[in-house]
């Protein structure tokens, strides 16, 4: 079988596990990664031998790369005329000002949670909606946090029917490395609702949420409190046993020792997993919880690395290589190494 | 009318800041506080010329504070003898030895929120149960997070009765100037349920709570996040209308600048508040909520300062200064300045 | 005699505390400030019932005040018409603008460190080059870390000569409710040598000077550790003993509990300063060393607060109130209460 | 040629990297690791199938790791029967107690900078006191600040003499995801002279040298700020080009991105490194610079994985494998790819 030819567009803190990502999909071909100036991440490629080529996206920017040193295969147009379909990792606007070129190249794309809705056909999550991406061009994921807890929302709606919940988010402010943002001794609050859950209730329209989201000034993981109220009844173990069972959760215990948001980064080093990254969003075992008939439980979202299995999902959906759900996204879990029950 | 006799034992971040309150009572005494050692808040009484009598609470620590060459009024069996009450704000644990001493003194004592309920006849809050506080010989108080978040509880449950409350707690790990404890880069998260929702059930028992605390790297308060299911139904308008009638609750706009639990510290310094404090929670608008039927919004507990009321209240309460619940808050609220509808 | 007329220009964290510096100084008078919008700092001016004149500094800006019911007692050109000198705390950019209305006016001004040197006549030090400044009409001040560690050089060097000083400025980099700068886990290494040693060179030219500055994710106080190289030789002992005979200097011990930055803060609550405000540089005695010939030590920058004493000097020069460096400083310090040996 | 078998105790985070840098030397075999209890670190060596052995470190906790379902090797003894050289990563204090079990084995140790100095028949530097190490049964190895800027005093002392040295030493509190150490919005000073440089001299005795320390609250690597008094004149170019030449020296460059100690960590992430580590020091280039004759530079300390490199030394060291400095260092640097001018 023809692998299906990717390229990626921005080359930051997602765009490189996105390529990673490709790169582990056996039908998957990463052609080559886009980028316009010779930034950490694009040095640490040359040092490393140019594993993925580079391809400079914007032609004025090229003398930036060159007088760095950095090898360059080709320019943006290069890489298009050899993809079937482009993940756009850009920075926010970017990508809707791309997004015409990658129409007059005739191919499909998919775009981060960053750009504005309406630069794609459908707002798209793996397990949640993943037929409507089915063959569409341009597909738009879900952003981190979204992502994340939709994965617990679906598995539970899925099980009992869930019929409204109510997240507080309390966000990391950046990411591991950032100066160009960031909080010191502040908890910074939004109004309600933040857009996650308006976010949740455009691709699960049968569910009532609200939520409240609090930036926090630190990089490793968002931790979610959610309240839950199912249309079934529901023990804590039943939802305990549930998350076990989804192959992007991993159900961890305070007692082991995973007593925070960095021990999920830690323990990731720790495995020796490329960049210290984890795809799973983690719940604690010890915050499921009763509240009357409502489930009560936290979560954790690895910011990072958390969008890349539901965008392999979506390259699945828009090049309609496997039309069923559940063999589309067991297919990315296969290749990410992503088991139920750890 | 002869003033009660007030007494304070542990002049640290909460003892300071009960000597301050009654000494703004003009129906009561500070007779004296009492400490162990030369402390900075200690040297600067002595830097102030001891606006506050010193006792030293340990006889064998005598020596380290007169070699820093602080005035010392007595020991603190001397000043047992001279007060009616005394408010007990030592490290936990002490205060329940403390207790024998107080007993055989024949006065009555109020602990803080540190100590285990049963040092305490009655685990107390002047809004929510100050009648079981009345001619009581012990008092313990709420702690900070749990005085905070029952403001607001009691506030709603008197008027439309509250059936449940869920509460995500995201609690400051340390005050500023803390060496002792910290969190870098962290969110840690404690067992669901955690302490603060057990005590309001043991305060208002006719209401089932529950609720997450994670623990966050930052010094200037706590928000709470709560989700509130009410008996009667209630809009979000009504909600904010009941907390602004509140003298110990400030609703604020994140529109105006009040867009973390840091600018209640901002402007509690800009409105040139001793120490940089607030007695009130405050209340973001913007987060007033509904989840269907169930209310949401979040609160800052400006956790140095916001025991002070109730603990003034306790006083009032345990040596029947005045019977009525809301004639006792009120001379509380007034001396402290404290008014509805700021 | 009369007292000469002040107005302040921007009521943020630096022209707040100016405004209350002149309001200390008996032979001034503070006859307003200027702002352009509700801000925390002007809302809780409200709050306090307008103890200083607000005049609106932008026309435009007028309804915006209006409209939050903040009461306005003029506009910019009304508040320029009555003071003899400006001291403007406006945003870095908008004081060179602002020079021009200052001149129309027939005035003096005070410009802060943010702004250029050259919209000044002179870059002023109240200790180190006082006589510059007098009779200028238009001074600006040297930055806050700047002002606190010429404090410090400009001692010793009127005690032995200094001949170089190698700084290391770890800088805090927000202030506390600060949500629009910070870093998260970073310490941030900027180019040597950072301006302030330029600056330091240009008020004290004989004085070779170089210096880094990390930034880091903490708002209490920048802490500098000097290395200085004495021309004549000296002891710690000696320094000590000088910096303790400085009046805008304060020696404190580790021992005693002040191990940090924020324990200066923390200290300064205790005392019941006004918002927590602290005049004095620190200097802790147990880092006070030698290298060899070199002098090592470590000193507290408190950055909110550190430049209003050398402000007050300004005024006293350029308005020729004294033309004695020495009775000037004094005569700002009797009125902020500085007093050497605490 | 027989390899020689080695050891770990305690799987911390220096005795992870210790077991990985062992395991990359051809000349070394890695017997196993020893620990007590199912930390993150003993659950991920299971999830990823027991990659090293493990041995019960002490019989009593046996239990504790059969009962978590980790496979155990065997016990402590076993271990040191198959080895011939331990390398100690224990908690403080513990080695100390450690040593007379491998005295009566008849093994070697190297134990880690936490133990006191006389745990060890001498203090050791790969580069610096190589030939003190040789034949040794017990050595000490400097601590993760002290093995860092000994390498770049090093350099230039055998280019130029150095005479003397002034550090400030930036000091990260806590390493990602601990939770049992911390600072939070605070600056902590240390009395001057820290224990690095007295470390430093003890190992090279003919520098002068003092410093001070400060604790922020940050996790990814220190920073030192140097100032170097050279015994013969040298420029700021020729001494980038002496760290240039390093091996274990890493020179970037703060305009080509490397502004913090985090953006180290953020490349070493990049770079695909396991657990995201990176032996080498930095040196920011544009921070070299000269105050007069002096020398004044920062560098960035990696803390978890800068001792690994010297560890190994001490391995080739005591057991003789090498008896020239440059070849044994040489020899670790090829095992852990160490390349000069990067």
């Amino acid at each position: 079988m023809k692998k299906v030819r990717v390229g990626v567009a921005g080359y930051g803190v997602i765009g490189q596990r996105l390529a990673d990502g490709v790169a582990l999909q056996q039908d998957m071909e990463l052609v080559g990664i886009a980028d316009v100036a010779p930034t950490l991440a694009i040095r640490a490629l040359k040092e490393m031998g140019m594993p993925y080529k580079l391809y400079c996206a914007v032609p004025e920017k090229l003398g930036d790369l060159e007088k760095a040193g950095i090898p360059v295969s080709g320019m943006f147009a290069d890489l298009l005329k050899n993809v079937d379909v482009m993940l756009d990792a850009t920075t926010a606007g970017v990508g809707a000002k791309n997004k015409e070129m990658y129409r007059q190249a005739g191919i499909k794309a998919i775009f981060q949670g960053g750009e504005k809705n309406d630069v794609a056909d459908v707002f798209f999550h793996g397990y949640a909606n993943y037929e409507k991406g089915l063959g569409k061009q341009f597909l738009k994921l879900t952003s981190c946090n979204t992502t994340g807890f939709i994965r617990a929302v679906d598995c539970l709606d899925r099980l009992v029917g869930v019929e409204k919940v109510a997240v507080t988010i309390i966000r990391r402010v950046a990411d591991p490395g950032d100066t160009h943002r960031g909080l010191v001794d502040v908890l910074q609050v939004d109004p309600v609702p933040s857009h996650q859950v308006l976010d949740l209730m455009h691709i699960m329209p049968h569910i009532k949420a609200t939520g409240l989201l609090v930036h926090t000034p630190v990089t490793h993981g968002h931790i979610i409190s959610m309240v839950l109220t199912p249309k079934k009844a529901i023990t804590a173990a039943e939802a305990i046993a549930a998350f076990k069972a989804h192959p992007r959760m991993r159900v961890v215990r305070i007692e082991d020792g995973f007593n925070s948001n960095t021990s999920f980064f830690r323990y990731a080093r720790d495995l020796g997993n490329k960049r210290g990254d984890m795809y799973e969003i983690g719940v604690w075992e010890e915050t499921v919880g009763m509240s009357g008939d409502d489930l009560i439980f936290a979560i954790n979202i690895p910011q990072e690395a958390v969008v890349i299995p539901e965008t392999m999902d979506g390259i699945r959906a828009c090049m309609e290589m496997e039309k069923d759900r559940l063999a589309a996204v067991g297919m990315t879990n296969k290749y990410l190494n992503l088991v139920a029950g750890r």
